[in-house]
């Protein structure tokens, strides 16, 4: 348990939660303001990959800065239950032909319209997770 | 519709679906790193005030700093479609009697357990949001 009450998780189960969801969120710093942004993306070892526009914020503002990635679940109001992971680390643009084919072949769709042909790789440093039990001991996971 | 082909939602709009969700995400710089925290809330004017404790990372980092807030909702990977809203603001602990008791008779009971007695207002000064359609036409709201 954490200071405040949560359940801490460990690196594997972190792991294995973000590999569950389809959309996670991208945190950033733009024009020195925070910035976030849901995106699907894929895991691709101890990284996240996303899809974006080569001249979108995102891609502008995040590549070789330090980001943020997170995920999580929450039940409704009355249950209370849910978890959350946060995973920190660089963002650079996939740009080795090899690497790119290999993320290819995974089917990242971006779920927006438009181009996407800009790959970001956030390659995780820091992963963290809280679970928050049930009041009602009727939660999954 | 925004470049990567969203629909853009009104200020309106957003604030709307802000009340209609129970949790969101606050964004804000931990020790020069991005850090994001899920936490319940409520709308409260043009604000937000969620509860944490006194000496959590979250109130110590967030106070007086410009922090971002966010909600979304998203479907599964076969329809794909949802929404996201982003308030921009200053976030400072709420102190006043008055603000306190008002803000105590909405009923902001955390989620997680343990001592949550400081309140922090997020003052929204930028709004905005972008719902993805669905592919398959068959997304609520």
């Amino acid at each position: 348990m954490d200071a405040a009450g949560l359940e801490i998780l460990s690196a594997e189960e972190c792991l294995r939660l973000l590999d569950e969801v389809a959309v996670g969120r991208i945190v950033y710093t733009d024009r020195a303001l925070p910035a976030i942004q849901p995106v699907n993306f894929i895991v691709d070892g101890p990284s996240v990959v996303i899809r974006t526009a080569s001249r979108s914020r995102l891609a502008i503002a995040a590549t070789g800065a330090v980001v943020a990635f997170e995920v999580d679940e929450f039940s409704d109001e009355w249950v209370r239950c849910g978890w959350s992971v946060v995973a920190v680390g660089m963002a650079a643009q996939v740009t080795d032909e090899r690497e790119l084919a290999a993320v290819r072949r995974r089917g990242l769709e971006p779920w927006a319209p438009g181009a996407r042909e800009y790959y970001l790789r956030v390659d995780i440093a820091i992963i963290s997770g809280r679970r928050l039990k049930a009041r009602q001991r009727v939660c999954g996971r």
